[in-house]
């Protein structure tokens, strides 16, 4: 029985990316062997890697005078690695939430930052709007979407200096311009395909001039990666295939523009069912509220029932709406592969629930 | 068809670690998820976690006073993490090849390396015997196996000082005393499992008394992933689940010593052939000769035919035997998953290719 899933990420993937992995874990192509046990320096997988890049390349537009990289240690070692190869002396962080706050103090050991913009003073139910970049920082850093908090940003920042976004969490659900970003990087658990990998986009420009002049172990340079085709060391190379699986996908069923509108009619039922429904209420302001994570409470009146709905829509085969720790309430991550069908039978169990309390 | 698989890594996996691997991505258990899809933080996957590292505790008879770590990047970030965390001053490093001379480079960029061994007057072709380690260093590091060369040591080091070791490609192939060692690393995905997941078993007293006093960025720092469980942040989910089927495997075919004895088996019917035919022989002095990397030549008579017996054993379904580009000649890669059957096929097209040339 396949379930509703609301994951927050790791999360629902496309059919087709499950089918196809399991049968590379069988046998690659007609190799002989498994994804798992072929050699990382094969034509088998030399293959595999060159349709991925080719894949990302398309789906997202990327320049020429772009890298596409996959590493390892998700985007958790990438908040550490930006800083490290690229804060000179002053680097400006906009502080959505916890993602944003945890690239923020690893940046900090690596220079100054300054924060230019932030939403902590309401508890990060907006985004920032009208951010005004300093000229004189390294880059400015983004966190695109806020998982936790359910916030997003829907455009590409003009910026005077190089702009560096972690979309771990909206890569690929609205197409972005690439070309106004120095870096994008993110863990692929959501959007992109399993956990275990991580893609970076660079401008060849930025990776040339913009170096810090610090002592940079190998694999924390992106010009290593970048030189060897994400090949300095094995790569992680099932992740990998179901990353291109998921591409493969998404250019199948129409591409970035075709993900957009699905994440706006999904994300469009599921707040309208919030604001009608009076038993719950969507703390983040309209024009912030994330297509991704739709973080919703009950209001107060129906607080004690918080276990009970969880508890209710389980019994639907709804699964992953609890609220992160941090905010409570509930939160309905619909990435990519999130079906129409799934946000409806959450607001059916939504109907159901205040039929049953109001 | 499958094929007798000699990949230096990725490598050869029992059949049961491929045929669950697939069955977990179609559906883990009865989750109605993926293994793919499940959430880090769910019971599913916790479930996973536990089991993996209790199957390691026990195959590797750990003692309850180490810590056992899940992390990414490869054995490659480990060559700076380990010196970043644990080089206060000056360490010891026995040089027995590329790869350690690839984590002697990284040691460098955080303080002084004394090279206390070497095999490098003799072209990595043995391994450096009665080692003297000073009582001054903050460590000793070892690459106990080393895939180009194809040499390995069979011991574990007594040692004055905390002993680090990178066992990528020769963990669980001989009992090892864990008791001997501060730390053990390596990259799973020669005996372990797939590529994407890095193994650390360290000990705690060490993590809490030999951290050097140097900012060390959040994902760095090995007190975080064993404070969290390897969940500081999302781990690489599914290769950590191919990695428990395999340790699943060993255990239910007898641990680590069944291991050992079929590694012996395979390396000396292996090492008889080339000792034997007129054609190779092997670089290696006995002693040191690995049994993870059979490495061969062509002797110097016959060397012209280095493609020919490439080509000669593929039409034998035999594959993975082109010697590492340092090297030259051939490396039959035999970890645990290789079976009796792949070494007599490989024998088998040396015996016959002898017949013709010789």
């Amino acid at each position: 029985m396949k379930k509703h899933i609301f994951n927050a990420g790791p999360c629902k993937l496309p059919a087709s990316t499950l089918e196809n992995t399991a049968k590379a874990i069988l046998e690659l192509n007609n190799s002989g062997q498994s994804i798992l046990e072929v050699s990382h320096r094969s034509k088998d997988f030399q293959a595999v890697m060159d349709e991925t890049i080719e894949l990302f390349r398309e789906t997202f537009n990327i320049p020429a005078d772009y890298h596409v990289l996959f590493v390892g240690g998700g985007a958790s070692t990438q908040f550490a690695t930006v800083p490290m190869n690229f804060l000179k002396k002053k680097a400006a962080y906009i502080n959505t939430g916890v993602w944003s706050e945890k690239a923020i103090k690893e940046a900090k050991l690596f220079g100054e930052v300054e924060i230019i913009a932030s939403s902590e003073d309401k508890k990060h139910t907006y985004f920032p709007k009208g951010i005004k970049i300093p000229t004189d920082v390294d880059y400015v850093h983004i966190t695109t979407n806020n998982t936790i908090y359910g916030t997003e940003i829907f455009e590409d920042l003009n910026s005077p200096v190089p702009v560096i976004a972690d979309m771990s969490s909206d890569i690929m659900s609205r197409p972005v311009d690439v070309t106004k970003y120095a870096l994008i990087y993110g863990g692929a658990q959501k959007n992109l395909g399993p956990a275990g990998v991580t893609f970076v986009i660079i401008k060849d420009e930025f990776l040339k001039t913009a170096v810090a002049d610090r002592p940079i172990p190998t694999m924390f340079k992106y010009s290593v990666h970048a030189k060897s085709g994400s090949m300095n060391n094995t790569p992680p190379c099932v992740n990998i295939f179901a990353l291109k699986e998921t591409l493969a996908w998404v250019k199948s069923v129409g591409g970035v523009k075709k993900m957009e509108k699905n994440a706006i009619e999904r994300a469009d039922m599921l707040y309208a069912e919030i604001d009608r429904n009076k038993l719950f209420s969507a703390p983040v302001e309209k024009g912030s509220r994330s297509r991704m994570n739709i973080v919703f409470v009950l209001n107060e009146k129906y607080a004690p029932l918080q276990d009970e709905f969880i508890k209710f829509a389980s019994e639907r085969n709804i699964i992953g709406i609890k609220g992160h720790r941090d905010v409570g309430g509930f939160r309905a991550s619909a990435y990519n592969a999130s079906l129409i069908e799934d946000v409806k039978a959450l607001v059916e169990a939504m109907k159901e629930f205040e039929k049953l309390k109001a």
